[in-house]
């Protein structure tokens, strides 16, 4: 009997992720992709094995080149959930002094979600914008962050952010919240068009930016 | 010009779950889930709004019913990742007696790694069952881990666990690693066959056990 561990590939662990892209460059065949934007959506593909990912991504105009200077220049990341948090690669975001806030699970906003009525993302959201800094902001879950997003650019109270990433996941104003920001031609974004999207999608998408501010994609294509 | 904020339809915080899920049982349709798995379905489709999981999620036998009885036990997790860990409700866990553990970031698990040769998540698998606890393994990114899992079971190194949840996401090895897991009849499972998977579905299994065993699903479904 053949045993079924001869079938595992032996590939050493730092060898890992570049055969990965090699496997998901070579699938994607003729497809060309934009190059300011190839290896953010190569990452959401290799972080959800979701080829979807090469036709539902939008990036507004050079939306990439603007978030990578920002964290260059030591921007912010604001996430709406711990999820998000969890998976930003902080060491390479501390390397340009920037941090990653997430007010999800602060007492203060669970009190003041429940006496608007409005979810613990939304307030958020506003936290981040009251800190007055340079910001990304990752939403990989809210719908309703990103609808407070909106109403706060139309009420005039949003400081531009660096970027908007608007990838949550799921069923209930999910496709059009992300219809919201796409509207706008005056903020940078990058928006998985439909239903999916996810913690996985917004840290990984963070993760390529700081990899080619830092000069590292080369690594990872 | 009408208002693009009129296309969001108005739900309450507390009821966007449970819309969710109507939308996910109206649009399966006539499709038949076994009464025992459709809570872990629905929620791995809730998560990723990828309808793919209606297929591709494989259970032992009685693998959910035997979870949720080792969770109100006290069994605890171990993840592959930090990100599993953010993603899972520790309070429901803790209010069982379990708590969450991943070692992936530990200094000496990092070196152990390195000397050997293998991946650090490889490591903390073993210093999982080192802990002669009860445990579950939720495993949403690294085959390397589920491999090792497997090496363990055929050395008779490993504790007979509670459940193992194999959905690593990837290119490289994920396939063949579940399969390996899917080889075995003597160890409880939840698997993803194929390339998909990841942090958030691997942190959604370990929710929808807990919801179950804190006879809540009523909730979600």
């Amino acid at each position: 009997m053949s045993n079924p561990l001869d079938r595992i590939e032996f590939v050493k662990p730092a060898d890992i992720e570049g055969r990965s892209f090699e496997i998901i460059t070579s699938e994607l065949g003729d497809r060309q992709l934009d190059p300011e934007n190839e290896l953010v959506i190569k990452r959401c593909i290799h972080t959800s094995a979701d080829f979807d990912y090469a036709d539902n991504l939008c990036f507004s105009e050079h939306a990439v080149t603007k978030a990578v200077e920002a964290l260059k220049n030591g921007a912010c990341i604001i996430t709406d959930t711990n999820m998000v948090k969890a998976g930003i690669n902080k060491r390479v975001l501390a390397k340009f002094g920037g941090e990653v806030y997430n007010f999800v699970a602060d007492p203060d906003v669970a009190a003041e979600a429940k006496e608007r009525g409005i979810t613990r993302s939304a307030v958020s959201m506003e936290r981040g914008a009251a800190l007055g800094k340079p910001l990304i902001y990752a939403v990989g879950n809210a719908p309703t962050a990103l609808i407070r997003l909106y109403e706060m650019m139309e009420e005039g109270t949003l400081p531009t952010p660096a970027l908007i990433i608007g990838v949550p996941v799921g069923f209930v104003n999910v496709v059009e919240s992300k219809e919201l920001i796409l509207s706008r031609d005056d903020v940078p974004y990058i928006v998985a068009r439909g239903r999916k999207g996810g913690s996985n999608v917004a840290a990984c998408i963070c993760n390529a930016l700081l990899y080619i501010a830092s000069n590292n994609e080369r690594l990872y294509m």
